[in-house]
């Protein structure tokens, strides 16, 4: 059983790549999404940010034409100028599912067998959430001033160098199916994805960090192809570093990293042992050279680090 | 192959109660609502509207949990007073589907196949059409007067006498799976429901109309338990006298009456006879006292009319 974290596109690309290696998977997802469809339903219906989670169970549907033929309609979102335009069909359909279920994980699993899921898609809190950061150097007249972001899209896309993320409310409860999928795994997968908004998150609900500290699985960091926005400018190393001082217990058996940013850092494998992590480099980069990772060569090492995973 | 005609509400109980006497039915639904969250689709994607669609899918869901949940979600609507407030949950997947599909009637199976409905849902016309009527005593002051009302939703309330209705555009091409369903049929099945805006509508579609004449089948006619508005005061007689002005080539084997409106109705035999048909009576309103049909004295009517016809 593999377990792996994360929010938006990096999960969904993680999600893509370990279902090729293994059909046991939970992912547990952020839910502070605040931005398109997700943050209009979050307005509407004061529901969980729907959008991560339809990408997530988009990612796992069954490879056949009836779960990619749902998954297409999911995923896609209405055209036009009207009052649903922009809006997932997918978000709508989970939306409706929670009106009427009052159970956002049965709501899930429903559209889950939809979509014939390899898997089971859970959200890692059951209330929706605001991530929050503390920047400098927002305002160039004020290189030192210390700011407070709020809203995950808003701290998703700063040019400023964020220092710290906050979940508002603080502490949240964890999903507790959230929590049984960690108990349940052989591997933790963290990342890669939007450091501080879909990444980090996952140890700022109090006891998701405790479960993921607490397991015997084996422990993997992906990092991210190349630093987004919000942390532009971070060395590989750098992006360990903000990720232990929100969690300074966090311990890795593997930190997986793209051969070509690892490259440009000499501080990488000592800030990896730091953490009790082997490094692990290889070739993951997707071939249009976008900053994404190529299914197939981060499948090929998650398969290499899990060897053998039941299938 | 039972093939039934029809548009909301009276189609879906025709359906509920066809259900229980064979698994093997089709569904001809019409395609001209104008009102509620169906007119806004039409109005925002001018698409089908769904509405009537969707409750005739939902009538024929699978008799099990998954069949029944997903049924219910379909059917029910957005609460609140945001910009999805009154869609029903269904339409907005449908419209979705559509949107993607660019084929309406593969949208509507991949959603009976969701529902594990029995049976096939299917547009009368793969373009949204619009009812008028002309009609007199919208006036008090000038009773004789004739005037044109447009839009299924005003001429389904009226409580003028409606004289005849049109589509709009005129003679529509039929979907063809829906001639294809009426050539296929053992028996076909006209009403219950709106008389002008859900029943008649199908005998103004060229193609319909002469598939239905030209067949074999044997035709059942099913009066509604009491007149609606649009029919207010209409005897049985006069019910089945308009549906004839709108098509003089029709013909019916059984005409088949809820034994309380028929009893009201001397001429009703007569009328029955001079489209061929034999009059069956039968108990068959809602014990709740409401101008509905109770599914199961429907079925039980079906039943013995259809006598042998395969499970």
């Amino acid at each position: 059983m593999v377990t792996a974290f994360g929010g938006g596109h990096g999960l969904a690309a993680s999600l893509r790549a370990l279902r090729r290696v293994t059909s046991r998977i939970n992912a547990i997802v952020t839910v502070a999404d605040n931005g398109g469809s997700s943050g209009r339903l979050r307005d509407e219906f004061a529901c969980l940010p729907p959008g991560d989670l339809r990408r997530a169970l988009a990612a796992l549907c069954a490879d056949d034409r009836v779960g990619r033929t749902w998954a297409e309609v999911l995923q896609a979102r209405f055209g036009g100028e009207g009052e649903l335009a922009g809006h997932a069909i997918g978000n709508l359909l989970i939306a409706g599912l929670w009106q009427e279920l009052g159970d956002p994980v049965a709501g899930l699993d429903m559209v889950g067998e939809l979509l014939g899921t390899r898997g089971r898609v859970l959200p890692m809190c059951l209330v929706p959430l605001d991530i929050s950061a503390e920047v400098i150097g927002l305002d160039p007249l004020r290189p030192d001033e210390t700011y407070t972001l709020t809203g995950q899209s808003t701290v998703a896309k700063t040019r400023a160098e964020v220092l710290t993320v906050h979940l508002e409310p603080e502490n949240p409860a964890a999903c507790p199916q959230a929590i049984e999928a960690i108990r349940d795994a052989d591997y933790l997968v963290l990342g890669p994805g939007s450091w501080f908004t879909s990444v980090i998150p996952h140890l700022l609900v109090p006891e998701i960090a405790d479960a993921i500290i607490e397991s015997r699985a084996h422990k993997i960091l992906t990092l991210n192809i190349a630093p987004a926005d919000e942390t532009d400018g971070f060395s590989p190393a750098r992006h360990i570093e903000v990720l232990a001082e929100h969690e300074p217990r966090i311990r890795f058996d593997t930190i997986l990293a793209d051969r070509v940013f690892a490259g440009s850092d000499t501080h990488l494998v000592s800030y990896a042992r730091n953490l009790g992590a082997e490094l692990i480099e290889a070739d993951m980069a997707a071939r249009d050279g976008s900053a994404r990772h190529d299914t197939l060569r981060l499948a090929s090492a998650y398969a290499e680090i899990m060897g053998s995973v039941p299938h």
